[in-house]
Protein backbone atom coordinates (compact mmCIF):
# COMPACT_ATOMS: atom_id res chain seq x y z
CA UNK A 1 0.00 0.00 0.00
CA UNK A 2 1.20 3.42 -0.47
CA UNK A 3 1.97 5.60 2.38
CA UNK A 4 -0.16 8.24 3.59
CA UNK A 5 -0.63 11.26 2.70
CA UNK A 6 -4.22 11.85 4.73
CA UNK A 7 -4.22 13.58 7.98
CA UNK A 8 -6.80 14.13 10.83
CA UNK A 9 -6.52 18.40 11.59
CA UNK A 10 -9.44 18.40 13.88
CA UNK A 11 -12.98 16.78 14.91
CA UNK A 12 -15.80 18.51 16.34
CA UNK A 13 -18.66 16.49 17.97
CA UNK A 14 -21.97 17.25 16.08
CA UNK A 15 -24.37 14.31 17.78
CA UNK A 16 -24.34 12.53 20.99
CA UNK A 17 -27.35 10.02 21.76
CA UNK A 18 -27.47 7.33 23.90
CA UNK A 19 -25.84 4.49 22.03
CA UNK A 20 -24.60 6.50 18.50
CA UNK A 21 -22.47 9.70 18.27
CA UNK A 22 -21.16 11.59 15.41
CA UNK A 23 -18.22 14.03 14.47
CA UNK A 24 -17.02 15.95 11.69
CA UNK A 25 -13.89 15.75 10.79
CA UNK A 26 -11.90 17.81 8.90
CA UNK A 27 -9.09 15.91 7.25
CA UNK A 28 -6.38 16.85 4.78
CA UNK A 29 -6.71 14.29 1.72
CA UNK A 30 -4.27 16.29 -0.52
CA UNK A 31 -1.89 18.40 -0.11
CA UNK A 32 -3.90 21.41 -1.09
CA UNK A 33 -7.49 20.30 0.04
CA UNK A 34 -9.18 19.97 3.08
CA UNK A 35 -12.33 18.16 3.27
CA UNK A 36 -15.10 17.53 5.87
CA UNK A 37 -16.72 14.21 6.39
CA UNK A 38 -18.78 13.17 9.17
CA UNK A 39 -17.89 10.22 10.79
CA UNK A 40 -20.21 7.88 13.39
CA UNK A 41 -17.71 7.14 16.30
CA UNK A 42 -18.62 3.53 17.79
CA UNK A 43 -16.27 1.42 19.75
CA UNK A 44 -14.58 -1.65 18.34
CA UNK A 45 -16.81 -5.26 18.97
CA UNK A 46 -16.48 -8.77 19.09
CA UNK A 47 -17.75 -11.78 17.00
CA UNK A 48 -17.58 -15.45 17.49
CA UNK A 49 -17.30 -18.41 15.18
CA UNK A 50 -18.04 -20.97 17.48
CA UNK A 51 -17.52 -24.74 16.34
CA UNK A 52 -18.29 -28.04 17.86
CA UNK A 53 -17.27 -31.30 17.38
CA UNK A 54 -19.70 -32.53 15.12
CA UNK A 55 -18.56 -30.13 12.63
CA UNK A 56 -21.78 -27.61 13.50
CA UNK A 57 -22.06 -24.02 14.38
CA UNK A 58 -24.12 -21.94 16.57
CA UNK A 59 -25.58 -18.73 15.49
CA UNK A 60 -28.03 -16.41 16.98
CA UNK A 61 -31.21 -15.62 15.10
CA UNK A 62 -32.36 -11.94 16.41
CA UNK A 63 -34.80 -9.36 15.56
CA UNK A 64 -32.70 -6.03 14.08
CA UNK A 65 -34.27 -2.45 14.85
CA UNK A 66 -32.42 -0.80 12.08
CA UNK A 67 -33.47 -3.35 9.22
CA UNK A 68 -36.71 -4.18 10.93
CA UNK A 69 -36.40 -7.73 10.41
CA UNK A 70 -34.26 -10.70 11.64
CA UNK A 71 -31.47 -11.89 10.69
CA UNK A 72 -29.10 -15.22 11.55
CA UNK A 73 -25.71 -13.95 12.89
CA UNK A 74 -22.42 -14.78 15.00
CA UNK A 75 -23.07 -13.71 18.38
CA UNK A 76 -21.55 -10.48 19.03
CA UNK A 77 -21.74 -7.66 20.90
CA UNK A 78 -19.69 -4.84 22.31
CA UNK A 79 -16.55 -4.85 24.70
CA UNK A 80 -16.99 -3.27 28.00
CA UNK A 81 -14.73 -0.84 29.73
CA UNK A 82 -11.70 -2.64 31.28
CA UNK A 83 -12.20 -5.85 29.16
CA UNK A 84 -9.75 -7.06 26.26
CA UNK A 85 -11.68 -7.98 22.93
CA UNK A 86 -10.97 -12.11 24.46
CA UNK A 87 -12.55 -11.10 27.24
CA UNK A 88 -15.52 -9.77 25.74
CA UNK A 89 -15.82 -12.76 22.80
CA UNK A 90 -15.88 -15.32 26.42
CA UNK A 91 -18.61 -13.25 27.97
CA UNK A 92 -21.15 -12.92 24.59
CA UNK A 93 -20.08 -16.13 24.06
CA UNK A 94 -21.77 -17.19 27.30
CA UNK A 95 -24.53 -14.78 27.21
CA UNK A 96 -25.72 -15.54 23.88
CA UNK A 97 -25.42 -19.46 23.49
CA UNK A 98 -24.67 -20.14 27.28
CA UNK A 99 -21.36 -21.57 25.87
CA UNK A 100 -17.90 -21.28 27.06
CA UNK A 101 -15.02 -22.32 24.62
CA UNK A 102 -11.12 -22.29 23.89
CA UNK A 103 -11.05 -18.61 21.55
CA UNK A 104 -8.63 -17.78 18.87
CA UNK A 105 -8.41 -14.70 17.12
CA UNK A 106 -9.70 -15.32 13.52
CA UNK A 107 -9.54 -12.08 11.78
CA UNK A 108 -10.34 -8.03 12.31
CA UNK A 109 -13.03 -6.85 9.76
CA UNK A 110 -13.95 -3.01 9.42
CA UNK A 111 -17.33 -2.13 8.06
CA UNK A 112 -17.95 0.75 6.15
CA UNK A 113 -14.49 2.64 6.78
CA UNK A 114 -15.66 5.79 5.16
CA UNK A 115 -17.92 6.35 7.88
CA UNK A 116 -17.95 4.06 10.28
CA UNK A 117 -15.61 4.13 12.96
CA UNK A 118 -15.99 0.30 14.28
CA UNK A 119 -14.17 -2.52 13.64
CA UNK A 120 -15.14 -6.17 15.17
CA UNK A 121 -12.73 -9.09 16.31
CA UNK A 122 -13.88 -12.15 15.22
CA UNK A 123 -12.82 -15.29 17.29
CA UNK A 124 -13.50 -18.70 16.74
CA UNK A 125 -14.35 -20.85 19.43
CA UNK A 126 -13.90 -24.54 19.48
CA UNK A 127 -14.03 -26.86 22.76
CA UNK A 128 -17.91 -26.24 23.73
CA UNK A 129 -19.19 -26.77 27.46
CA UNK A 130 -21.98 -25.58 28.84
CA UNK A 131 -21.77 -22.42 31.18
CA UNK A 132 -24.42 -19.86 30.59
CA UNK A 133 -23.92 -16.46 32.12
CA UNK A 134 -27.04 -13.75 32.40
CA UNK A 135 -26.82 -10.69 29.85
CA UNK A 136 -28.44 -7.85 29.20
CA UNK A 137 -30.06 -8.08 26.37
CA UNK A 138 -33.30 -6.14 25.71
CA UNK A 139 -34.62 -8.39 23.16
CA UNK A 140 -34.93 -12.36 22.82
CA UNK A 141 -32.13 -14.02 20.70
CA UNK A 142 -32.48 -17.33 19.42
CA UNK A 143 -29.75 -19.80 19.35
CA UNK A 144 -29.90 -21.94 15.88
CA UNK A 145 -27.18 -24.54 15.27
CA UNK A 146 -26.22 -26.12 11.91
CA UNK A 147 -23.66 -27.75 10.15
CA UNK A 148 -21.23 -25.20 8.61
CA UNK A 149 -21.11 -26.80 5.45
CA UNK A 150 -25.07 -25.83 5.43
CA UNK A 151 -24.43 -22.49 6.89
CA UNK A 152 -21.65 -21.85 4.44
CA UNK A 153 -24.18 -22.51 1.45
CA UNK A 154 -27.05 -20.09 3.01
CA UNK A 155 -24.76 -17.43 3.07
CA UNK A 156 -25.38 -14.57 0.68
CA UNK A 157 -28.20 -16.34 -0.63
CA UNK A 158 -30.47 -14.17 1.77
CA UNK A 159 -30.75 -16.19 4.74
CA UNK A 160 -26.64 -15.34 6.19
CA UNK A 161 -26.49 -11.82 4.71
CA UNK A 162 -24.98 -10.10 7.45
CA UNK A 163 -21.20 -9.04 5.92
CA UNK A 164 -19.23 -9.67 8.70
CA UNK A 165 -20.87 -13.31 9.72
CA UNK A 166 -20.53 -14.25 5.93
CA UNK A 167 -17.33 -13.14 5.73
CA UNK A 168 -15.89 -14.75 8.94
CA UNK A 169 -18.22 -18.30 8.47
CA UNK A 170 -16.34 -18.74 4.93
CA UNK A 171 -12.69 -17.42 6.70
CA UNK A 172 -13.69 -20.43 9.30
CA UNK A 173 -13.99 -22.91 6.57
CA UNK A 174 -11.04 -22.48 4.66
CA UNK A 175 -8.70 -22.06 7.73
CA UNK A 176 -10.09 -25.61 8.67
CA UNK A 177 -9.26 -27.23 5.34
CA UNK A 178 -5.74 -27.49 4.12
CA UNK A 179 -3.95 -25.05 2.53
CA UNK B 1 -36.88 -18.47 11.04
CA UNK B 2 -39.52 -17.38 13.12
CA UNK B 3 -42.40 -15.39 12.46
CA UNK B 4 -41.68 -11.99 13.06
CA UNK B 5 -43.56 -10.78 16.24
CA UNK B 6 -41.59 -7.09 16.54
CA UNK B 7 -42.95 -3.82 15.30
CA UNK B 8 -41.69 -0.74 15.03
CA UNK B 9 -44.29 1.61 16.72
CA UNK B 10 -42.83 5.15 15.80
CA UNK B 11 -39.58 7.17 14.00
CA UNK B 12 -38.37 10.56 15.33
CA UNK B 13 -35.34 12.35 13.28
CA UNK B 14 -33.01 13.30 16.10
CA UNK B 15 -29.96 14.76 14.36
CA UNK B 16 -29.71 15.52 10.58
CA UNK B 17 -26.01 16.19 9.17
CA UNK B 18 -24.57 16.51 5.50
CA UNK B 19 -24.44 12.68 4.64
CA UNK B 20 -25.64 10.85 7.99
CA UNK B 21 -29.10 10.73 9.51
CA UNK B 22 -30.18 9.29 13.22
CA UNK B 23 -33.52 8.23 14.06
CA UNK B 24 -35.18 7.25 17.22
CA UNK B 25 -37.23 4.19 16.83
CA UNK B 26 -39.82 2.81 19.43
CA UNK B 27 -40.43 -1.13 18.86
CA UNK B 28 -42.27 -3.63 20.33
CA UNK B 29 -40.01 -6.54 20.95
CA UNK B 30 -42.08 -8.07 22.91
CA UNK B 31 -46.12 -8.26 23.48
CA UNK B 32 -45.38 -6.24 26.87
CA UNK B 33 -42.49 -4.58 26.35
CA UNK B 34 -41.47 -1.19 24.16
CA UNK B 35 -37.94 -0.30 23.94
CA UNK B 36 -36.49 3.01 21.91
CA UNK B 37 -32.98 2.00 19.59
CA UNK B 38 -31.05 5.00 17.90
CA UNK B 39 -30.58 3.90 14.30
CA UNK B 40 -28.31 5.46 11.43
CA UNK B 41 -30.67 5.98 8.62
CA UNK B 42 -28.76 5.48 5.29
CA UNK B 43 -29.79 4.85 2.18
CA UNK B 44 -28.76 1.51 0.05
CA UNK B 45 -25.55 1.36 -1.88
CA UNK B 46 -23.44 -0.73 -4.53
CA UNK B 47 -20.23 -2.78 -4.53
CA UNK B 48 -18.49 -4.49 -7.86
CA UNK B 49 -16.52 -7.70 -7.72
CA UNK B 50 -14.67 -7.12 -11.14
CA UNK B 51 -13.05 -10.34 -12.67
CA UNK B 52 -11.08 -10.00 -15.77
CA UNK B 53 -10.03 -13.20 -18.28
CA UNK B 54 -6.78 -13.52 -16.52
CA UNK B 55 -8.73 -14.86 -13.22
CA UNK B 56 -7.61 -11.20 -11.35
CA UNK B 57 -9.94 -9.04 -9.34
CA UNK B 58 -10.01 -5.19 -9.79
CA UNK B 59 -10.16 -3.28 -6.78
CA UNK B 60 -9.47 -0.05 -4.99
CA UNK B 61 -7.11 1.35 -2.57
CA UNK B 62 -8.89 4.27 -0.57
CA UNK B 63 -7.90 6.47 2.32
CA UNK B 64 -11.12 6.41 4.67
CA UNK B 65 -11.89 8.96 6.90
CA UNK B 66 -13.45 6.78 10.39
CA UNK B 67 -10.29 4.79 10.72
CA UNK B 68 -7.99 7.08 9.03
CA UNK B 69 -6.44 4.46 7.32
CA UNK B 70 -6.29 2.91 4.02
CA UNK B 71 -7.72 0.02 2.97
CA UNK B 72 -8.42 -2.34 -0.29
CA UNK B 73 -11.96 -2.66 -0.83
CA UNK B 74 -14.27 -3.24 -3.59
CA UNK B 75 -15.32 -0.43 -6.00
CA UNK B 76 -18.79 0.81 -4.72
CA UNK B 77 -21.04 3.61 -3.49
CA UNK B 78 -24.19 4.88 -3.31
CA UNK B 79 -27.32 4.54 -5.19
CA UNK B 80 -28.21 7.71 -7.29
CA UNK B 81 -32.33 8.83 -7.04
CA UNK B 82 -33.55 6.84 -9.93
CA UNK B 83 -30.94 4.64 -10.12
CA UNK B 84 -30.98 1.06 -9.86
CA UNK B 85 -29.21 -0.70 -7.72
CA UNK B 86 -27.11 -2.18 -11.57
CA UNK B 87 -27.25 0.82 -12.78
CA UNK B 88 -25.82 2.26 -9.86
CA UNK B 89 -22.60 -0.44 -9.87
CA UNK B 90 -22.20 0.37 -13.45
CA UNK B 91 -21.47 3.88 -12.88
CA UNK B 92 -19.05 3.24 -10.12
CA UNK B 93 -17.60 0.31 -11.88
CA UNK B 94 -17.02 3.42 -14.74
CA UNK B 95 -16.40 6.15 -12.34
CA UNK B 96 -13.56 4.42 -9.63
CA UNK B 97 -12.11 1.39 -12.30
CA UNK B 98 -12.89 3.20 -15.90
CA UNK B 99 -13.97 0.11 -16.87
CA UNK B 100 -17.47 -1.02 -17.95
CA UNK B 101 -18.93 -4.92 -17.86
CA UNK B 102 -21.37 -7.52 -17.77
CA UNK B 103 -23.06 -6.90 -14.01
CA UNK B 104 -24.93 -10.08 -12.76
CA UNK B 105 -26.52 -9.83 -9.36
CA UNK B 106 -24.02 -11.80 -6.55
CA UNK B 107 -25.38 -11.36 -3.04
CA UNK B 108 -27.12 -8.71 -0.94
CA UNK B 109 -25.39 -7.83 2.65
CA UNK B 110 -26.42 -6.15 5.45
CA UNK B 111 -23.82 -4.52 7.77
CA UNK B 112 -24.60 -3.93 10.77
CA UNK B 113 -28.16 -4.43 11.14
CA UNK B 114 -28.58 -2.91 15.17
CA UNK B 115 -27.79 0.29 14.31
CA UNK B 116 -27.10 0.55 10.61
CA UNK B 117 -30.09 0.53 8.11
CA UNK B 118 -27.84 0.47 4.92
CA UNK B 119 -27.71 -2.77 2.55
CA UNK B 120 -25.11 -3.18 0.20
CA UNK B 121 -26.25 -4.72 -3.31
CA UNK B 122 -22.61 -6.63 -4.67
CA UNK B 123 -22.54 -7.26 -8.54
CA UNK B 124 -20.18 -9.63 -10.21
CA UNK B 125 -18.44 -7.66 -13.02
CA UNK B 126 -17.30 -9.95 -15.93
CA UNK B 127 -16.32 -9.14 -20.29
CA UNK B 128 -14.11 -6.06 -18.80
CA UNK B 129 -13.29 -2.91 -21.44
CA UNK B 130 -12.13 0.16 -20.91
CA UNK B 131 -14.95 2.79 -20.27
CA UNK B 132 -14.15 5.51 -18.10
CA UNK B 133 -16.31 8.06 -16.77
CA UNK B 134 -15.26 11.38 -14.28
CA UNK B 135 -16.91 10.80 -10.71
CA UNK B 136 -17.67 12.92 -7.67
CA UNK B 137 -14.85 11.76 -6.01
CA UNK B 138 -13.53 14.13 -3.16
CA UNK B 139 -10.12 12.09 -2.97
CA UNK B 140 -7.54 9.65 -5.46
CA UNK B 141 -8.49 6.33 -5.60
CA UNK B 142 -5.84 3.80 -6.71
CA UNK B 143 -6.52 1.16 -8.59
CA UNK B 144 -4.84 -2.26 -7.10
CA UNK B 145 -5.37 -5.19 -9.48
CA UNK B 146 -4.72 -9.00 -8.23
CA UNK B 147 -5.26 -12.56 -9.10
CA UNK B 148 -8.30 -13.39 -7.78
CA UNK B 149 -6.63 -16.46 -5.64
CA UNK B 150 -4.20 -13.71 -4.29
CA UNK B 151 -6.86 -11.37 -2.95
CA UNK B 152 -8.17 -14.36 -1.27
CA UNK B 153 -5.39 -15.17 0.59
CA UNK B 154 -5.17 -11.66 1.50
CA UNK B 155 -8.46 -11.97 3.03
CA UNK B 156 -8.48 -11.62 7.20
CA UNK B 157 -5.27 -11.20 7.00
CA UNK B 158 -5.00 -7.81 7.43
CA UNK B 159 -4.61 -6.39 4.02
CA UNK B 160 -7.97 -6.66 2.62
CA UNK B 161 -10.55 -6.31 5.86
CA UNK B 162 -13.25 -4.59 5.16
CA UNK B 163 -16.01 -7.14 5.96
CA UNK B 164 -18.16 -6.44 2.49
CA UNK B 165 -15.37 -6.56 0.69
CA UNK B 166 -14.06 -9.99 2.16
CA UNK B 167 -17.65 -12.05 2.22
CA UNK B 168 -17.85 -10.80 -1.68
CA UNK B 169 -14.37 -12.30 -2.87
CA UNK B 170 -15.13 -15.27 -0.81
CA UNK B 171 -18.32 -15.85 -2.59
CA UNK B 172 -17.26 -14.56 -5.89
CA UNK B 173 -14.67 -17.52 -6.12
CA UNK B 174 -17.59 -20.43 -4.69
CA UNK B 175 -19.47 -19.48 -7.70
CA UNK B 176 -16.44 -19.55 -9.97
CA UNK B 177 -15.85 -23.38 -8.46
CA UNK B 178 -17.98 -26.36 -9.86
CA UNK B 179 -20.61 -27.40 -6.48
Amino acid sequence: MADQEEEVLAEREVFRGRRLTVVERDIRVAPDRVVTWEVLKKDDSVAVVALDEEGRVHLVEEYFGAIDGRELCLPKGRIDPGESPLEAAGRELREELGLRGDLTPLCTLSLSPGYLSQRTHVFLATGLTPDPLDGDEEHSLKPATLLLDDAVRLCGDGVIREARTVAALLLAVRSAQPS
